[in-house]
């Protein structure tokens, strides 16, 4: 796909998307499309500025500085305002990570005590975790597995009177100093959660320099004591990834098969029932039910994280896009079990259960769209039940849904190469990094920016705005290493493929030809934030250098929701240039937008850049990346 | 004082808060007072119903269910919405406590390490709570100090699969098998709000049952895992509360002195200041500066935690209200330091400081008032030194503002009666529940109401709703038990000394008489309705029936900010009768309303009740206390 014009009533960059909400039309499906279009006619001016604070029963209160209301009632000033919002969200995103991590943690104990079906898959991650955090080597790999949980799971309590260890291993050499110097060295991520979430209480933190420091502080407890630790756990316990060939986009759907798809962000589920699918007897199962077979779909992140370790086949089929594609998948006609354990799980596909026939299944305590047709919380212990529990109702399903349902599937696929980790890069380059320096420092690679968000109707249709930018950052020389729901926008898009290296410009595209690597490195999911930034930390070590002297970025083209909101946090801390589309809703705070936008720069060598032009955004971060080179004395 | 008539334009019960207001004013000093009346311009009538929501890149969303926007962008309904708003509120909340827990927990771990200036003052009442959880009794009370510090940090963060210790030892025998069948038994404080937290992201619950029972499970956490707990470390800390008598209102204040104000909820560094100050070399120091001598002055809840522990004397002077009195206060030009560790700590009050010159100090990591002059994060190894340093810069305070400020303080104090706790009401019982049992059974005492809650101008002038609550309940013979701010008002209201015995029913009046206690008895602060909740356990334990049988009720007539919404929240799931006021913004959710204020009293036995008619609101509370006492066959 060379350029798709922005066609009017277009809401989608994918031709399925867009084939399918056709189908969702007709049937007078409410979708997130024209509930958006809906909502445009009764924004919140306040709200969209973050002049509106709704927290105690003195308010609502609104801040409108031409008017009277300089102040909510208890005294909050604007930027205070805007920025304890802000901070709650971020609150909510690390909240998230976080409870991701203990489910990611219990599983790795569970594991080494021998109470779940998984195996350590990758001991030598398991080994080098150990080693890197002082955890003693033995010759007992499921004991060390409980002693790296345990040690995790005590990691994200720590306060801060207890310095962190996966902070202190983990993190750029050089920041550590900048982050004590402003007091936003921080502790462990759900310590910093409670002082965070005490701090915004009415009446606790009115300064918004104050809050601002304690969103720093908890972006880098979110991705040093939850993020890193969690996405290791789960390299251990299926595989590190590697990059391979997968196939994306709504064409992987077969209505002829009984289709399990997991949705969220957490593999665990999801891997086990993978591995049981691949019996013979269960297909067989499937099959007396009157299907060709039983498959698994990955859904978004949780597909993610399937894809970047488990080969596609004809039994684990592949990824069907981004979170705004579930409704326009779920309306296929071809889902039988739509099992869900984090976002995005959109409240309103209790309706498409009804109409397209398949169970909504809760496989998690904080999952809770209405109607669901089974919630079966997670357990590491009872894993292998739940994957059979979901087979079973997935057969049964399909009994219910063949003859019933006419399925209407766009005959769209795409390739792209996931799996792409530190680790892989590293193994491309021969093991060390000298050679992405070399391309660097000569030019054919400007810089390399980092990719890690959503996918928003704010900025424009689905994935326009993450795909322009890229399209444009690969031309001018720019590696784009992606995660989150943008990742898969632009696997989706033909963007993390090798065809793809023809968009490139001719220096890049002279490293990915002798490489044999696209353009986009599929490194994973919003989760893999911390992954990414590993990558990084190690070439900024290498080079002796902080991570504000490197010719690189963040950009979150299209972020969404509150995670999202914490990464970006998170790469402010870090000392990343980070770009942000939509504007978050700070824009009446004058001097916090001062503050995030310019003056933290001279702090943390980071900022927040704003812009929904992809044009525009890619030149600027062009401007930052030359700015950079400049200044370790490359042309 | 009888009764005041609502006068036209009168903002509060008190008339010292009208004093000073008129000081405030003149200086065109920005006040709560005002601030309301320029907010109520401009409210947002969707954000008051709870239909509006700011938390993803796709909103702000509102829901108007008589136009076409019947479901947010991500495809949540009004429900959901709503009671996601007051879940997240809840959340803060039950952060906070466990805040505060953390923060008791730690400074009883350390002192009983021998590295606080504190002694284990209530040695009865560590050997009792040690008892109760299991923790083994030996002859080194420090030791057992520490045992029990560790076993309740560690109990905040049991997840679902460790039975909590502490929710079995306290939780009323009979309720617990009700909240496993609901599938509401709680876990830790620390992991309930991670999960809640997780929960409330965007796209992850979006069932308002679902929603409404997390918050359920939350309160029962905030209870028995944050709040009991800590309140009992306090009192091993600082001694169990007993009644004795104290002074309260703004007449407390003496500009001759130097004043030190410690305000929020914490009693930490104000309990080893008053020690520390009532050393003749501290006092001479203060008179070498000019002054009569120094003292430290109770704010709101700190106030009310000293208050109950400790002898109001020349020293310590007492307590000066809630935290609307705050502003006042401060502009009576009497403060030398106001430190600061929770809420209420207003944000406009650097204004103020300025003003009326005193230092603005916080004393806690969470606290974040604009241009704070210092900021000395509690630690309990630094307590002393933390003191001295208060010490210190209200002394040199002292000799700026002497001269500088005109001090004007109404000439009002009143006595109460503070320090009830379970044991002290046992002991004026004879240390049996029989005599109380007896008064209720025979009609003299028609029931109990707990009242836990602020104060908010909400539903009329400060503390009106609520005093005038209180005096219809005792004119119908209910005992009234009391915490928070809205005791405060009680307190300063004069309901709380035994001249407002006279103001009771004939019934109660004899009983009160009898015992010589006043009609509302002063409990402590909304951190003691884990307290309160104690005493009502131990009357249905005692008598064998499950807590939705007892003739008592809840009533919050003025809550304001989040925790009193997660102590609203417990006492539905108690089983109470749960009177709130201002009404939650849940309205326009109308199945939410009905699952909270009908429906959830045929699953846990509770409900909400909504009124802002203080007659009204007594009349229900008298009839449901009638129907509780008929089906025990009381008349």
């Amino acid at each position: 796909m060379s350029e798709v014009k922005l066609e009017e009533g277009r809401v989608s960059y994918h031709d399925s998307v867009e084939e399918m909400l056709k189908r969702i039309r007709e049937d007078g499906m409410s979708n997130v499309f024209d509930r958006w279009t809906k909502q445009e006619k009764i924004r919140c001016k306040f709200c969209l500025e973050g002049m509106s604070c709704q927290l105690c029963s003195q308010g609502p209160c609104r801040i409108n500085l031409k008017g009277e209301q300089h102040k909510g009632v208890c005294g909050i000033g604007p930027d205070a305002m805007a920025m304890r919002n802000l901070l709650l969200r971020n609150i909510m995103g690390a909240g998230t990570y976080s409870h991701h991590a203990y489910e990611a943690f219990r599983t790795l104990r569970a594991t080494g005590e021998g109470k779940t079906p998984f195996q350590i898959k990758d001991v030598d991650k398991l080994k080098w975790m150990c080693e890197k955090v002082g955890i003693g080597q033995n010759d007992d790999i499921n004991k060390m597995a409980v002693d790296l949980a345990n040690f995790l799971e005590a990691e994200m309590g720590k306060d801060i009177e207890e310095p962190s260890v996966m902070v202190d291993v983990f993190a750029p050499k050089k920041r550590k100093e900048v982050w004590k110097n402003l007091g936003i060295y921080p502790a462990g991520v759900v310590h910093e959660e409670q002082n965070a979430v005490a701090s915004c209480l009415t009446n606790v933190d009115g300064d918004y320099v104050s809050l601002a420091k304690k969103a720093l502080s908890l972006g880098l407890a979110t991705i040093y004591t939850a993020q890193i630790g969690l996405e290791m756990a789960q390299d251990i316990l299926f595989g590190t990834p590697t990059p391979h060939e997968v196939d994306v986009d709504l064409g992987i759907m077969d209505p002829e098969y009984v289709n399990i798809v997991f949705n969220g962000h957490q593999p665990f589920v999801g891997a086990c029932t993978i591995e049981k699918v691949r019996q013979e007897a269960i297909q067989k199962k499937a099959i007396e039910a009157g299907a060709k077979g039983i498959r698994i779909v990955g859904s978004i992140e949780t597909g993610q994280e399937l894809l970047q370790r488990f080969e596609v086949d004809d039994v684990f089929v592949g990824l069907m896009g981004n979170w705004l594609t579930i409704e326009p998948l779920l309306a296929t006609g071809t889902v039988d079990v739509f099992a869900m354990e984090e976002n995005c799980s959109p409240p309103a596909i209790n309706e498409y259960a009804k109409k397209y026939q398949f169970a909504l299944v809760g496989i998690s305590t904080i999952i809770g769209v209405p109607d669901m047709d089974h919630s079966i919380p997670y357990n590491p212990d009872k894993v292998g039940a739940m994957a059979d529990e979901l087979i079973h109702l997935a057969i049964e399903n399909f009994k219910k849904r063949k003859g019933n349902i006419i399925a209407k599937v766009p005959k769209i696929t795409t390739k792209a190469i996931a799996g792409f980790s530190t680790e892989a890069v590293l193994k491309a380059l021969g093991n060390k990094l000298d050679p992405l320096v070399d391309v660097i420092a000569a030019g054919k690679v400007k810089g390399v920016v980092a990719l890690a968000n959503c996918s928003t109707l704010r900025n424009g249709p689905q994935d326009w705005n993450s795909i322009n930018l890229v399209k444009e950052l690969i031309k001018k020389d720019i590696l784009v290493v992606a995660g989150g729901c943008g990742n898969h926008a632009l696997e989706v898009a033909g963007l993390c493929n090798l065809d793809a290296i023809n968009q490139a410009g001719d220096g890049l595209k002279e490293v990915l030809n002798m490489l044999q690597i696209p353009p986009v490195l599929s490194f994973g999911t919003c989760t893999d934030t911390g992954r990414i930034s590993m990558l990084v930390t190690e070439l900024a070590n290498h080079l002796n250098v902080d991570i504000p002297d490197l010719p690189i970025a963040v950009t979150a083209p299209e972020w969404m929701e509150q995670k999202a909101t914490i990464d970006g946090v998170f790469a402010v801390a870090y000392g990343a240039y980070t770009h942000l589309s939509p504007t978050p809703f700070i824009t009446g705070a004058d001097r916090l937008v001062k503050l995030l936008t310019e003056d933290v720069e001279g702090l943390t060598g980071g900022k927040i850049a704003l812009g929904d032009d992809p044009k525009e955004v890619a030149n600027n971060i062009e401007a930052h990346i030359m700015k950079k080179r400049q200044g370790m004395g490359l042309k």
